[in-house]
């Protein structure tokens, strides 16, 4: 393909479900030429609890599929992916990767001030230590303290956004990362950002919240320029949508969710399976 | 095979993941003498919101799997996939299969006073409508109120049975069932025997609790001794272990869990790559 038409390929962007949604919008708040297309693993969610090994292998069928719609690049926008399978994934596909953990332990250690980082997200994110890693190689002196909560993916894929279950539930796990005086939290899971504002009210103004849904579509906006594949202008369609989204199940309950979070008209969600590739 | 053989084969039970563990223990206690093949789809769970077709599918490969093991039987230990698929699995299995929703649905109708019987489950289950459906074939005047409670599952899959959030999320679901002045209720998922004293905390004593995996395990007896395929003694095993359990994923936290649901000893849990049956 030649570089002019590969400019006005899609992006393609995976998550276990509906959380790397935040990330394709953010994608589509700074990067408004290029057509998304995006697939939520709904058959499989949630990743978080499940090993390296299997999580690699979904991530592995999803990529395939998003290479046979042609795409440019592909956003990792699922961090227990990121975590687990984005080295391999890399090695394995011709087109440019982004994960969302990086851009996220690049702009909490720019955000804090005291050196104490705190990182929420799933059991594979956080036993895996790649936060602290990654945060560790850009300032050694830094203090990363790591807390899973395995429940919110749940609690955000049931809706459950503003709840008091779910302060309740934040207020459970974040606690001990307030007494251990962190000023900058990452929320280490893309489902996180939708319950930011719970999130906020527990830990306090004096907490800063770092959105790796935000740092990483900025990130990927540099990588694509950089190498000249930015769309420059609003896609022809010829009566296809810009954004595109696919599911493994229970697809009419995505695109309910979806039109919730994405406000820019999610005509359909269609199925694939995810499983034969 | 001779019948005489076929009394000394094991009994499949399966489950999205650790729930069907209830049914199993029950198994064990009504039936010394059997052989149990546990299966428990830990790579997939949870079952409760996904689809009809995507739980049958899922429980087709199982019952391949089980088969392959030569069971003289099996049951599905799991609500949802009792609810989705087993009218299709009996059609395409040939040996007898039960499930948890039928002897459920008897044990409620036997203890009700009042005839307001209340149903919790996964959403899968609930909305499936099939409690209700057995309910009144058996006491057309019985009232059923059904509630989903999809938080249930991550809240025991994470191990929080005795905490102060799972109290807070069953008074959440249970007080609506309780203002209607239900006098018992099924726990219609097999991980909810799990949380019992919890439930029974909110509930009161006023309600009847009903745990199918008690009556299944006693009408699978009760089926088996009608086939003449009880096992009259305990079965002779030369080093191997009279109850084995296979995962598709995470088999040693599976095995910490089991050791505390199941007091028999479980030696080892086998992965099984359950996508390819």
């Amino acid at each position: 393909m030649e570089k002019s038409d590969l400019r006005l390929a899609p992006i393609g962007v995976f998550d276990s479900g509906v959380g790397g949604l935040t990330v394709a919008r953010e994608m589509m708040r700074q990067m408004p030429n290029e057509r998304i297309i995006y697939f939520g693993d709904t058959a499989r969610v949630p990743y978080g609890s499940k090993s390296r090994e299997t999580v690699t292998k979904y991530s592995e069928q999803i990529v395939r599929f998003l290479l046979e719609q042609k795409v440019k690049a592909i956003a990792v926008a699922c961090n227990t992916a990121s975590a687990y399978a984005l080295g391999k994934l890399e090695e394995e596909t011709p087109v440019p990767m982004i994960g969302v953990i990086k851009p996220g332990a690049r702009a909490a250690v720019q955000a804090t001030r005291n050196g104490k980082i705190g990182v929420i997200g799933t059991e594979g994110t956080i036993s895996s230590g790649i936060y602290p890693e990654y945060i560790r190689q850009l300032n050694p002196q830094a203090q990363v303290l790591g807390r899973a909560c395995p429940l919110f993916v749940p609690l955000v894929e049931e809706g459950l956004l503003e709840d008091p279950v779910t302060d309740e539930i934040a207020r459970r796990y974040l606690t001990e990362l307030m007494d251990e005086g962190i000023d900058t939290l990452i929320l280490g899971c893309t489902h996180y950002p939708l319950i930011r504002s719970t999130i906020g009210r527990v830990v306090g103004d004096g907490v800063t919240l770092v959105n790796p849904a935000y740092e990483t579509a900025r990130e990927l906006k540099v990588m694509l320029g950089e190498k000249g594949l930015l769309s420059e202008e609003k896609p022809e369609l010829g009566g296809e949508s810009q954004y595109r989204f696919y599911v493994s199940d229970m697809a009419d309950k995505f695109r309910r969710f979806a039109n919730g979070i994405i406000k820019y008209g999610i005509l359909s969600a269609k199925t694939v399976h995810i499983e034969r590739y």
